[in-house]
């Protein structure tokens, strides 16, 4: 490139100190404001972090080395690096950032690496599972707005494991999709569907991810759950999960992913619910009322929470593409 | 795993606000006091990051997968996680921390990722490159510890590129190294050798860290410089290059590398110089006079910057292995 196109202001005799802001008026040439503050905040913390652990030569490689690995070892059926923002609170941090929820709507949880786009549609009362190991589950639910309204239409995804704790693309040899599906709520706003009852099991730990588990004295075992996401035009995105009570992980999830309001227990059903839905009395039921926001209500809450954080940084803000950038005005 | 086994305390009802903590105390089951702490620290500035920037969904997949790619692009001659840190000013500042200088040494800058360990041992007086396109530079210099006294038997690993911007390891079909060397200072502390001025030329910039800087609307050059490294028992390893003083890219170096310090004019050999060096008049001559700190005082500055960058967090410290921890009694 020709030399006196270079438009970076000068930087020179770098310090612990004085680098920061060099590199930060680096950085500043970007015209894309958002991008700009992303960075300044990224490159802050990072800095940061060196700064405040007196971080060695030695951490810092181990460091490039262990993301190095992180990288390889993701293919097209794994990504290690949601793995690695799942085990460290980052995931539940920005799903709960980017989709926030007013009272009595339902909370969002981790999406996990295992959602897979090839899931067959379903009808009302169809089979989620083909794994006659699994303990067979009713699940019944509605979708509602927030002024309880049910919500027709609405394009439900559910996933969950086999009864060995496997999800179907885990599966080298595996000829279709298995344990997951694609439903649409009804006019009353409900979906039913068959399953299995969900059942723990370790997140993928024999990679490095699983070796700063082990590192960290830390099991890699997420509760039983259900998996649930929810897209309807003019609501909000909706990824969340069902939680079994008393699962053994249920306090240690190695995701975070577990919210109290995501807890549910798993009840019997009554002779109506046998009648209606042709199972046994007795057979194992699995009921929730799931309550979307709208893109409105959203993108309001989201605006009002960015300004209390900027407010914080002590910086004035403005909204551009829905995302805060500082107001220099 | 036998769930009685877990020793994770209970985390549940995960919010924004105290997500951080949940993943702190989760961590803190870490029985290494050093991983706990940095750990400890990376997790916080990471949930800040979030946090400052309500980071979106979208941009946070789009971050994984950027990082995603950083690794795949990595190979035994190419390390994308080190460029990256090298562009973000991460490098030269945990240089700067690990390895401080007190007044009068020689600074240390950037290894960037083309130092190679199958450098030939070279004679004083020896040739650096083959290539013949380059213009000749005679360079001579020498090592002395911060009293000013000779040091020799120092060894001496020196890399530059050729007359194009490339260090041998570029060239796929390249047959030896080329434009490397490792030598030994004498009991003068000289070392002599003859190589090639050093050219300004890109980091590779054809991967995920190219696109990163064309997205911050950087150049990806740094200026010209030549590469030295200094081993000798009781001596703090020291990384540094010498940077020739009015290259274009002087104050715009694409990794932060350069220090006023290491900024240096090419002399010309006078009539002594060509005399002892055997080369023509006017020769151009490079010079200059490394200062080494030893291991113990490079122990002793570490520890008093640990204990002030403590300070400034308001936590008391301990010095385990030479690096800080928290000090909880």
């Amino acid at each position: 490139m020709d030399p006196s196109q270079v438009k970076i202001p000068p930087t020179k005799d770098l310090t612990v100190d004085n680098i920061t802001e060099n590199v930060l008026r680096t950085n500043a040439v970007c015209e894309d404001e958002r991008t700009k503050y992303v960075l300044e905040r990224l490159v802050s913390h990072l800095h940061d972090f060196a700064r405040e652990t007196r971080l060695s030569s030695r951490e810092w490689m181990a460091g490039l080395q262990f993301l190095t690995e992180v990288g390889k070892i993701c293919s097209e059926v794994r990504q290690e690096f949601i793995l690695l923002s799942d085990i460290l609170g980052l995931s539940i941090l920005v799903d709960s950032i980017d989709h926030p929820k007013p009272p009595g709507s339902t909370e969002g949880t981790v999406l996990g690496p295992f959602h897979s786009h090839e899931a067959d549609d379903m009808a009302h009362g169809d089979c989620l599972s083909r794994d006659v190991q699994g303990e067979p589950l009713l699940v019944v639910c509605s979708v509602t707005d927030t002024r309880g309204r049910p919500v027709e239409g609405v394009k439900v995804d559910i996933w969950e494991t086999d009864s060995t704790g496997h999800y179907d693309v885990q599966y080298a040899g595996r000829c279709g999709p298995d344990g997951r599906g694609v439903m649409r709520s009804d006019s009353a706003g409900v979906f039913w569907f068959k399953a299995i009852t969900p059942v723990p099991y370790p997140i993928p730990h024999d990679g490095p991810v699983g070796r700063l588990l082990r590192l960290l004295r830390r099991h890699p075992y997420r509760p039983g759950h259900m998996h649930f996401m929810f897209e309807r035009e003019g609501f909000d995105h909706l990824i969340t999960a069902l939680y079994l009570r008393n699962d053994p992980y249920e306090t240690s999830d190695a995701v975070f992913g577990v919210k109290d309001s995501l807890v549910v227990d798993i009840g019997r059903a009554g002779p109506e619910y046998a009648k209606k839905y042709q199972v046994p009395e007795d057979h194992a039921l699995l009921t929730y009322d799931f309550v979307l926001v709208s893109d409105a209500e959203t993108s309001a809450l989201r605006e009002r929470n960015s300004k209390v954080a900027m407010d914080h940084l002590g910086r004035k803000v403005k909204m551009v593409n829905g995302l805060p950038v500082p107001d220099l005005d």
